[in-house]
């Protein structure tokens, strides 16, 4: 199995394979289709002294079979465990994949009692990671935009890395937790970038190769503009006749190197790339292009929502940088081919740590739409904080738009997506703990009803597997809560964007309040927050269907946590606990700094149970998560308290 | 003369040689010392149909005679005129050059009525420009460092420009507006820069050849631990033999390949700058180190003042940035070599458009000392913006510490240095304006008590040959003001920093309020400003003599300039004009920026003045800085009004 040099296993140890590995194994298929799970067996067995061999009548423990009539689909098996043997049956090479990734995080237990057949299929048809990987390295967003896990795995200052045994390390991972879709480079495509469409396809070929064994497509961020740039033409309008020829022919070419490639994912008219709207025409008509010309193999376009003005003028405050996908696509619903998914963020700004759903989930009942989550932790941290995301991304995916009795984001939306947080790092996500969250979200992808908690245990435990108990107990405390703690210590009640221009991190709470990107808190020495209400907003609310449309429109109803995001407040107006937004801002900030700090005790208990150099490097990221916490806290406090002229009701220090 | 390609000649297009050009001129002197002045000579006469020659009894109007006997120094010159013929009589030749443009300044004038013997000399000693410019293009700050006027004249993108009739063309500019010295590289020197040192001393010698026909030399800032970097050493203390013997051969190879080098430049233990702290020496032990491996040679070090601590916490208010450079120098004074220069920022911050005069200028009796201004517009607009420096410097130079009986700044300091605004751009300066500047720090460091009004007529003059006089006015209504006009609208009453963090153009109230850099407003909804009093402040102002200790300590007495500077005070504090603080942001804001859109009225009568091409260029800049200044004032406006609630008295928009 690649085992890259001084590259940390993350929850892929060879102790994980234990329960496997000292057993005997039969796979049964076609020896090609077969060809990774045998060598994952193989290599289990190797080291814990089992047995892999392909004679149905040997004896043995667990049966991996690959049968084309199971019914499960390509990716889907069925588990069962009956007069001793455990058996993973599954309708394709993927579906096997997942089965005997499934055995390995149950280790032993998968060999224990008897299991009725249990069917297994991803809620979500693709879970799918993007990269916002650049070839060269910008001059202001680096080799990885927002990404706080060293350089790329894909490229290093203008040319591959060449180190693909990285690359196949990270496809099994990925198979692992359930990904099955990588786009490998940025959104934001610059010239180098543009070109491995063509003159550089070989590059994404040699990246395919690698994942391919993992059952994961490759998908290529490509430039609307790309006739133009690449092709020589003197347009790149989604209508012309020569236009859609030159994506066609070279979709054609792409496919002749991969014949397994995704297909394109697009940034288009937004935040300065270019798109459809400089010839007149519309999203739907750009995707549509390439949907067109990615049909025929079997491809398919993401084209990406998240288009507002981001030249918006701090004083019109008529104008909402949450209503802009909706008011963009929406209106678009049902003209979108069946290969062309669009792309929402889960909320309607960017990536904040609290939001409310993006209303264009349930605006778009005729159109395939995936749900856009960010593991990379731009704005909760950085991988400098611990934040473990999955309790946000399981509340997005059971938000009912329609109400309780209605359907489950995660049943409208058919992918989910998500920029990745893998880097060069020797722990591959800068924060060690960071990786819980590329787990996570392969999992909660695969199954969205799983419960955090749950995941996280499956984390640890594939993780740490020498634990005895203690650290997972460790690891709950510091983690379980860690995104409410962070959501405490930064931006009060759903408010957003308080954070330093650019780089995104720390706290600057007028930092984008007088600037074009419509990230506004309205914050005066009377109250705060945006008005986006019908009676007297923006109307944002009125976005959302029944029963949300109604709940978010009305004071008494919002709830607290998204208060400052629909409506601006006194700052002496109570929430439903009885306190004011002012001593709630003080409370939680007061209280997120301290849960930060007991994180940093909690991790000292933990100083046996992991690798030292591990525990050290997370004690080295604790402190400087205690050191943010307290600068959040104080920026916070101190900022609302020379505004709104009122103290801590407990006489807290307030500096 | 050198005149490269597509150049804008600035101050000395050929018509301002015409007076000259046209007439018989007798040079007097040592041919190899008036070459420069002989060419110039030649140059114009062939243009215009005069005559050079060297016989004393031929018939001329203009003598230039190069006399060391003469009394003048080596910079001065006596200017004559009497039975028709004007004379320049010079100790020197760069008095000699010196004399020559005093003439091509005054034009027809110069060869007119009878003149009595005028002594001129300089009033300070060095006239120096010092570049930030780098070698290799800085990740973040680009070829050169708060530069805006395109790359470095120097250097591009890790290598020479060897473009040196460029380099030489600004050395002849330099000398006509006084200016005797250069420091060609960035005092913040990068790993590449510091091997101008030594290895790559060929490219300063290369420039060095260039502006000596001048009069100029060459001066280089040096990283503090070249030992370390470059010598292989393991200390860069400064009482250490092999350090001290490291410098001193090092200096020795300087002289022997630039036999009239200046000097060094050092920015020493600032923000993030090596120094002699590490050692546990103090700035004195730092600066006569390399002050004696420099005077064998008649070298001096201009060893930098800007020191503070800028990793402040925001929430100790009892640390005062501007405190620093007078806490760490002024208890130094006495103990500096005479040729090791203590250089003082004008204000005790950093180049704000309006600040206190610093106090360390008043503290050092036993002490050279350089006063730094700063052309290059870091802070004024950055050449989008018109903003003519001078009355701000006549004021800086003209302050009298000691009150109105004593010193002015200009008879304290021995030099006058100024971090320079030229770069490659075909008008030098970026703002075809900004030209004014760099002419106008020349000539008040050769003549401190010249009217800036005066100044700007003689750029004028000599930049636009052609005028009638209509121009002259209309570039005095837009650029005699345009100092004020800035500071109206942008950040008011001496607060200073109100600026975008990093880039540092436009505004943003809290952008450095919760930053490590010492740079604060304190403003809250009660009120605003830096209390800096002994009374109850950071007692800053007690490094004042008096009167002005007391006056700054002073509610009353303080400047309203510098009100907020000083002092924290109620919105509703009364200033001298009987206008509220607030009411004085509102009534500030909005002239400034009605200044700023009759600037640009104003330019459209200069529409037939100047050519086309520059005509078009001022008026887009002048589109920004109207646009720019409409930014400052909403911002500014809005921001205060927020905090304060008080609404504009006029009724006034404020978003």
């Amino acid at each position: 199995m690649p085992e890259p040099n001084g590259v940390h296993p993350a929850w892929l140890p060879p102790e994980a394979f234990r329960a496997i590995g000292s057993r005997r194994t039969l796979v049964v298929g076609d020896d090609n289709r077969t060809r990774t799970v045998r060598a994952e067996v193989a290599h289990a067995c190797a080291r814990y002294g089992g047995a892999l061999h392909g004679d149905r009548d040997g004896a043995h423990d667990l049966a991996l079979v690959l049968d084309p009539e199971a019914g499960t689909g390509p990716e889907g098996f069925v588990l069962s465990r009956r007069d001793g043997v455990t058996t993973v049956v599954a309708g394709g090479p993927s579906g096997l994949l997942y089965g005997l990734f499934e055995v390995v995080r149950r280790g032993e237990a998968a060999f224990g009692a008897d299991l009725p057949a249990e069917t297994h299929r991803p809620a979500l048809h693709r879970r799918m990671l993007d990269h916002w990987d650049n070839i060269d390295v910008h001059p202001v967003m680096g080799q990885v935009e927002r990404g706080y896990a060293g350089g790329s795995i894909f490229w290093r200052d203008g040319a591959p890395r060449g180190d693909l045994a990285r690359v196949r390390a990270y496809g099994r991972l990925l198979a692992a937790c359930g990904v099955n879709a990588v786009a490998v480079n940025n959104v934001n495509v610059h010239a180098t970038e543009a070109h491995l469409l063509t003159d550089r396809l070989g590059e994404v070929a040699a990246i395919a190769a690698e994942l391919r064994p993992y059952g994961i497509r490759v998908h290529l961020s490509v430039n609307f503009a790309s006739p133009i740039v690449l092709g020589g033409l003197e347009t790149a309008d989604p209508l012309d006749d020569g236009v859609r020829a030159w994506w066609a022919r070279t979709t054609e070419r792409v496919y002749e190197t991969i014949p397994d490639f995704g297909g394109y994912v697009v940034k288009a008219d937004s935040e300065g790339q270019p798109g459809p709207f400089a010839y007149g025409r519309d999203h739907a008509d750009g995707a549509n292009m390439l949907a067109d010309a990615l049909a025929p193999f079997g491809g398919v376009v993401h084209w990406r929502a998240f288009v507002y003005d981001h030249r918006q003028d701090w004083r019109d405050r008529s104008t909402d940088r949450a209503r802009a996908a909706h008011d963009h696509f929406a209106p678009l619903d049902g003209r979108f081919r069946d290969n062309a998914i669009v792309q929402v963020k889960y909320g309607p700004i960017d990536f904040q740590v609290r939001e409310p759903v993006s209303p264009v989930i349930a605006a778009m009942p005729d159109t395939r739409l995936a749900v856009e989550l960010q593991v990379t932790q731009e704005y909760t941290g950085q991988q400098r904080h611990v934040c473990y995301l999955a309790p946000m991304w399981r509340e997005v995916l059971g938000f009912r738009p329609w109400g309780p009795d209605g359907r489950a984001v995660s049943d409208v939306a058919t992918e989910l997506v998500a920029v990745s947080n893998v880097g060069d790092d020797p722990y591959w996500t800068g924060h060690p703990l960071a990786q819980a969250n590329l787990y996570a979200f392969g999992r909660l992808a695969w199954a969205p009803g799983l419960d955090p908690a749950d995941v996280l245990d499956e984390w640890i435990s594939l993780t740490f597997p020498g634990d005895t108990g203690r650290l997972r107990r460790t690891l709950h405390e510091i983690m379980d809560g860690s995104w409410r703690t962070y959501e405490r210590y930064t931006a009060p009640l759903g408010v957003g964007f308080m954070v330093r221009p650019g780089h995104h991190y720390g706290p600057d709470v007028d930092g984008y309040e007088y600037t074009p990107w419509g990230t506004y808190h309205f914050a005066d020495r009377d109250g705060v927050g945006v008005d986006r209400t019908r009676a007297t907003g923006t109307g944002f609310t009125g976005q959302y269907p029944q029963p949300w449309s109604d709940v978010y429109e009305s004071l008494e109803e919002c709830p607290d946590e998204l208060l400052l995001f629909f409506h601006h407040v006194p700052y002496g107006h109570v929430l439903h606990d009885g306190t004011t937004v002012i001593q709630h801002i003080y409370d939680t900030h007061f209280a997120g700094a301290e849960e930060a700090a007991a994180m940093r005790e909690q991790w000292e208990k933990a100083a046996g149970d992991v690798p030292p150099e591990l525990h050290a490097k997370v004690r080295e990221l604790l402190d400087e998560q205690v050191r943010g916490a307290r600068e959040w806290r104080d920026q916070i406090n101190t900022y609302f308290f020379r505004k709104s002229g009122i103290p801590d009701a407990h006489g807290r220090r307030v500096y």
